[in-house]
């Protein structure tokens, strides 16, 4: 069980920032060359779920962790207040359109998991529709591994209160800034507690495929942790670039002194 | 009117390419400031097709011009054999689905004008068809600027017949490249002629906004010539930063001292 008021959100001491900022360059060349792997082989697909409270820094992980990444087959896709269409279907309906398709990377900003956050922090659905989205979204993450050899990443970019109202103040203070404001950041952050618990409800019963929380107090630890996490995982796959069957090839020439 | 055959697939005598590769850095590096400007004032988006013969460098154009960009609201969509269901309908019905959103950036790898290019190389549509989707291209085109503040950028990737000739046998004979071989690129190439009509009839034809004609020999070349007319273009729009009406903001506390 995980217990969030037991997780640091800033950096371990000890760890020297100019060492991790190399090591993470290397890790994102080492993302790029793991999706051209992937691309090519076209047998696994992969999933990132960013969570976090607003400026934990969803947008700027995505950014600087792909980096190095061919937008040819990177997606990113931002789940925002649902239309009035998505709110006529059932929560899952708008997510499942965006699932990456063999070979493809995609990243989702916020997900699925607000159903059982926004929505639970403020009582917009009982306790029963809560225990059956979790049931939901364990069956459907299960799904997308066993059919369909999608991986499954979710991030939990965990910010403190404090760090975040530093943040959402800059948004007013500094004009380059200013665009990122919304009022009703502010709104959320008054029930505060109310979503970490919720978070914790969502990263320990929700565990089909492994969350990982992420200290977001420091923009260079939170890209290193996420990236070391990417390698990790890719890395043990252990995919392969296809080679071609020579003796298969039909193009009307002979191929013998290419 | 354009004739290609006028056209050269190399970079003009005289360029230093080291002096370009230098100045493709800066201008990479403005396209990420025009994106982040772009998405944070949220009036235009911007459309860049790349149309040209296989191995004329679609993908790695993509990756190279747009590599300082955030994926938040870069996206690309590669158009490639229709499905069952997409050639039941008519043949702006898949495409229209991807035009971008206002804030965003949206590439297409190959496009609408397929519908009149392989399919008039083949002669899978008759002529009436091809003038009435010319008309189709030319009105659609029309609108997203029109109605929604699109702007468009249509890059025509020039290979000559014998680069891509070089480009299809490494695909063969380097194992690292062997998963881009198709036997069918070999089939298409056989109608290069007639393809160069058809190409020329698309960009001579649909021009309710701009082509570029992209020397694509040579890479380097290729990505400055695109790098250039992006930011061009998007510093023709004159696009700001929006500041907050500090008198607007209600976020429950004094705003005074931030």
């Amino acid at each position: 069980m995980i217990k969030l008021s037991e997780i640091s959100t800033i950096p371990p001491e000890g760890l020297k920032k100019d060492d991790v900022k190399k090591e993470f360059e290397d890790l994102r060349e080492r993302i790029a060359d793991l999706q051209t792997v992937m691309a090519a082989e076209g047998k696994y697909s992969l999933l990132v779920v960013f969570q976090g409270m607003d400026s934990s820094g969803k947008d700027g992980v995505s950014r600087k962790v792909f980096k190095e990444c061919s937008p040819v087959t990177l997606s990113v896709r931002a789940f925002k207040k649902p239309s009035d269409e998505e709110f006529a279907h059932d929560f899952l309906w708008r997510v499942h359109k965006y699932v990456p398709q063999k070979g493809h990377i995609q990243l989702f900003n916020r997900s699925h998991y607000e159903d059982i956050l926004i929505q639970r922090v403020h009582n917009w659905i009982d306790e029963d529709l809560v225990d059956a989205r979790i049931k939901a979204i364990n069956a459907f993450e299960d799904l997308l591994w066993k059919d369909n050899k999608t991986v499954i990443l979710k991030f939990f970019l965990y910010l403190s209160k404090d760090e975040q109202e530093r943040e959402l103040k800059q948004r007013i203070s500094e004009p380059e800034k200013n665009y990122k404001h919304r009022d009703g950041d502010w709104e959320e952050r008054r029930h505060w507690d109310r979503y970490m618990f919720c978070y914790e409800e969502a990263i320990n019963r929700c565990n089909v495929h492994p969350w990982t929380i992420v200290p977001a107090d420091d923009e260079w630890y939170r890209n290193y942790v996420v990236a070391k996490k990417i390698v990790e995982t890719l890395e043990a796959l252990d995919m392969k670039m296809p080679l071609l069957d020579k003796s298969k090839i039909d193009i009307g020439i002979p191929i013998d002194d290419l």
